[in-house]
């Protein structure tokens, strides 16, 4: 992992308020580290599960603490924060919450001292939650957004930059504003309308439903997310959400218009205007139905590709061989055993596999210079190359 | 694999009319279990490319086969169907468009002999197209629609059925009109929300992109899917794709009232009216707008839970364990040479890898009967689990 025991060691003690999945992570994060780290939760059983997984000892009144952590809801962020800076007048303080403006807002409103408080969130975390689910490299590669406020004094932002990097996230620093809207088209936007392509599938025949494959899976996987959260974050970004949201209903309108002029053999409808925050505009006059359906589809694929990787810096081009596989005990290891014994390494691995099938199908991402190596080693061990 | 030897044996010679993903597949899937395959292509580069991969033989004018499969573009289906028909008068015909009701009532119209042909909907595919994406696998454990028109002889239904257990597919007979609704909830509306979604990042600010995570990319991944291919698909559906795109722009509308409301502060937006096609009525009148929206997320999962598990018959339940592998050649054999070794079966397999990071995260599922002894076999073999 990369996590970093430089920035860690350099950290001094941490204290984490809230040991859920992410206080849980950053806890292990940085003790596995030797970092000292305090935990708070009001769950005495969610605080002890932590402390017995190694993310940190209990914290005991009047310790003090150079960064305070609240990985706490995001409805009673802002208070634990405003707690937090009180209880321990020297500690930087942040927090791990989706939604930014909101949170500095209340801060501020509460007369506190913000010169202490910077804004956080960490870009990770699971369809799990709580402290089972947690785990230390949680952060590792990812994006950890920093909004310190006007009134932020620069070292404290600096500690919670360190604290980020010893995690092993990239801190990234921006306005709130400029936080929230980004997430809001990123994160938020996404997740409404995965519930609502799933929301339809209440209503499907069983037949239908059963139709299903994997490309309505990936759509709708975020869609088994946690509402109450859910409602949270979306209520505290509200008017970013909704105003992407519009937009998007804009090129929805058109579409559907398109389709209906498709299925009655109508001549085409005439252009949409532009949306109200940058929606282009409806296919040129005199373009068929057709072809404003298509252009949805064309957009689509150059949004896509403005998705970074997995890993972040672009999407990561591997070559990907999909071998043959027994389905019974010892046949992976035979496989493995022969791409080490090439010098290969294997970068990513999927296995697809039918229980009762005799045989699974592994898909092996290597990078490109180590393709022919690879179908080298599987050609050598007698392995079927299928794709 | 479970393809079926014993319904290839008793198929007879098929011809396969277009040599692109799917009929290069049927081909090495039919092939390979010694039925005679004759393939056709107005591509002689796809064509040859088919029968060097082993799908088949080149067809020959005057040939005779029991099935024919048009494996054509959506647009064209239909002529070939009708060409089909009229070359080989004892041959039963099937296809394998996306859409089935149009193509039906074409085929029909021009007053073909129907009772020789069957409707069909291979429920598979792939993100790459072309002969070269072929497997021969491709239709194990799918669905594989069939849609006989009221004058369909019985046997000749039969015969596609046959074929779709040859190639492994499971088959599954309806009327063609609820397969074109079927199909608009399960896939192409998800595609044109996938669509919709991706097109807003071709707006967003390169810092808000640049913050994507996983469920972004699950959510846009089939975004990149061929915009000539789904006009074509969405056009000859277009009516049931805009029924259920209504009903979900109800839902949408509704959530945008809701964050509006949030956003402002105001009272909660009165009830929506029941949508045109079974949308459930608004929140009742009272709730909050904040229940509004957690009313569309808890809507989402019980519509996700519905969706099959990835290999038919209810959500797959297995046990994760994730290993923290060293990120150098022969880890991953020695990982499975330990699991192999304890005689334990690995289902599913996922790698998370991040170049340079020093070790990756391999996630391991297994049924639950095995979790046990694979959490021994990884202690004894000092290996480091994470979650």
């Amino acid at each position: 992992m990369s996590l970093d025991p430089d920035a860690a060691a350099s950290l001094g003690t941490v204290r984490v308020i809230g040991t859920g999945l992410l206080g849980t992570s950053l806890g292990l994060a940085l003790s596995t580290q030797g970092t000292r780290v305090l935990l708070q939760d009001p769950s005495p059983t969610a605080l002890r599960l932590a402390r017995d997984l190694g993310a940190g000892e209990l914290d005991l009144p009047g310790s003090t603490a150079r960064v305070t952590v609240v990985a706490a809801p995001p409805d009673v962020t802002a208070g634990v924060v405003l707690a937090a800076l009180a209880a321990d007048p020297g500690t930087t303080v942040t927090d791990v919450a989706s939604v930014k403006a909101e949170i500095l807002r209340e801060v501020q409103d509460a007369g506190a001292d913000v010169s202490r408080y910077v804004g956080g969130h960490p870009m990770a975390g699971r369809e799990r939650s709580g402290p089972l689910a947690a785990r230390g490299d949680l952060f590792v590669g990812r994006p950890w957004v920093l909004c310190p406020g006007d009134k932020c004094d620069p070292a404290r932002r600096d500690d919670v930059r360190l604290l980020a990097q010893a995690a092993g996230a990239q801190p990234v620093v921006m306005p709130a504003a400029e936080h929230d809207v980004a997430v809001a088209l990123v994160s938020h936007v996404p997740q409404v309308v995965a519930s609502l392509v799933a929301a339809r599938l209440q209503d499907g025949a069983e037949q239908a439903v059963a139709l299903a494959g994997q490309g309505l899976r990936d759509v709708t996987r975020i869609a088994a997310s946690d509402p109450m959260l859910w409602a949270q974050i979306l209520a505290a970004n509200a008017a970013p959400v909704a105003d992407v949201l519009e937009v998007l209903r804009a090129d929805l309108d058109g579409v559907v218009a398109h389709l209906r002029a498709l299925a009655a053999g109508d001549p085409p409808p005439p252009p949409r205007p532009p949306g109200p925050t940058g929606a282009r505009p409806g296919p040129v006059r005199g373009a068929s139905a057709l072809a404003g359906v298509a252009d949805l589809i064309v957009r689509g694929n150059v949004g896509r590709e403005r998705i970074p990787g997995k890993h972040g810096g672009g999407p990561t081009r591997y070559v990907a061989l999909t071998v043959a596989v027994p389905d019974r005990p010892g046949q992976l290891a035979r496989l493995f055993a022969d791409i080490g014994a090439a010098g290969i390494n294997v970068e990513e691995i999927t296995l697809e596999h039918a229980p009762g099938r005799a045989v699974g199908l592994i898909e092996l991402s290597v990078l490109p210079t180590a393709e022919t190596a690879l179908e080298q080693a599987l050609a050598d061990g007698g392995w079927q190359v299928v794709a």
